[in-house]
């Protein structure tokens, strides 16, 4: 008998925002795997403190890069493309063992999560179930209490690593919007944004439903440095009739 | 003292997906609204069943008009400006007498949905705030295992009620999509998706995370029939090098 790959959802930060399912499985769990910078425990790991059972059996799945190197060189990809095979194959271990093992990834784990490199990996060779997770920006706009999108809205999440124009074109072609992975794509993103005409009404969220988040009205926010966890909405609500239905 | 307002986000179906913030307001809220079709129990009191405390008041809030009706038409939008209208103002009486309401949203309160018609009429005038739920969406790709975007991927979320050519041209200029609403739209969407070249690859999925759902190829499926319940994901992750970090 094999194990079973369980890629588990911890939400954005907020332990409370945690599953049922979620907690019950890690409740139980004989192997958790976790992403993290070598040497940090990784935001999803800091989110369910406390769960795990005494007897679990950790592995930590220490990122071999920083994301100073440039994404597109190939030493980069070549060291990130190991860094997932050794990975997937150490998770495989207990797998073949019998042993379950849940992969802790923040947020949703198939929405821009790590966990997915080892679920392409595994999850067509060995029994695989996701337990899906509150998202970061579900629980950004939830802080902000900002409806996002209503009746006939499009909601277009961008990533803030796209080039400038790219952003602009389609920061100009949508009701709602996210970009996420902020962080040093800042500036880049305030002048895409000012280009669209859709500065004014973006909202800004640093380390979403975390003890120290913080909320603010991006135009408002007077430098351009922003740290990993955060992320920016855009509304579409105000672009339509209030008669349309949900 | 005024109540407070809390939109409840309940999750696709499954009650497991609760958060285990959303039960404990549940588990204690002493008025609980939602939204239905007269005489029936919506989806989110249905996941809900058998959580609320015995003495809770109930506040059905039950839709004067169904779909059949053409939404442009100005005696449907007046209807249901009435409509909310009245229903900010039944959970209002509660909220002057100092009693919470909790208002139960299917999936997450603030992305298309109900809720977010309350909140704009009520929030700015008493406490409020917001949990938020697990998307159907979220639901949906972790049931089907589908890896939906990663890296430097766009997401579009796209309502099914979009013009033909509208969402031709949105499936043509995307990664991952989502294609919300999906009901009677089923034929127009095929026609899209065939006509973007992204028929193939595209997975429909009915009734996510509850008893009797049903995942399958969009092209493997007969009929162009499909239930409120339903909705279409297009994973972007195919076309990237799986270099990509997350
Ligand atoms: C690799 S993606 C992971 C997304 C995650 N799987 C989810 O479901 O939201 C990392 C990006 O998510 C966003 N993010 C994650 N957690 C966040 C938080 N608590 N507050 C704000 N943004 C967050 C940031 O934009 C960050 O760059
Ligand atoms: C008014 S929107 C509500 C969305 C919800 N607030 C969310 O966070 O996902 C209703 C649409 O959501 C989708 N939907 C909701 N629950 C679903 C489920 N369990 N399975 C598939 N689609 C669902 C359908 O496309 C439906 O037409």
């Amino acid at each position: 008998m094999t194990g079973t790959l369980i890629g588990v959802g911890t939400g954005p930060g907020d332990p409370e925002l945690l599953t049922l399912k979620a907690l019950r499985v890690l409740e139980s769990a004989d192997v958790v795997a976790h992403f993290a910078k070598r040497g940090r425990k990784g935001n999803a790991r800091r989110t369910v403190e406390g769960l795990l059972k005494p007897s679990v059996v950790e592995l930590p799945l220490d990122y071999p890069v920083t994301t100073e190197i440039d994404k597109a060189h190939a030493d980069y990809i070549g060291a990130i493309q190991s860094f997932y095979a050794e990975s997937a194959a150490r998770v495989e271990d207990h797998l073949r063992a019998g042993r379950d093992v849940a992969v802790l990834s923040e947020g949703d784990p198939l929405f821009y999560g790590s966990y997915m490199h080892l679920h392409v990996r595994l999850a067509s060779r060995y029994p695989a179930r996701v337990i899906p997770g509150i998202t970061a920006m579900s629980g950004c706009w939830s802080q902000a209490g900002l409806p996002i999108v209503q009746g006939d809205d499009i909601l277009s999440i961008l990533p803030g690593t796209l080039p400038e124009a790219e952003l602009i074109r389609r920061l100009s072609d949508t009701e709602g919007f996210v970009i996420m992975k902020v962080g040093r794509n800042l500036a880049k993103i305030r002048r895409a944004l000012a280009a669209a005409g859709k500065l004014t009404g973006a909202v800004y969220v640093e380390r979403g439903t975390m003890d120290d988040t913080r909320t603010q009205d991006l135009a408002d926010k007077a430098d351009d440095e922003a740290p990993y966890f955060s992320l920016i909405l855009g509304p579409g609500w105000q672009a339509k009739p209030q008669g349309e239905a949900a």
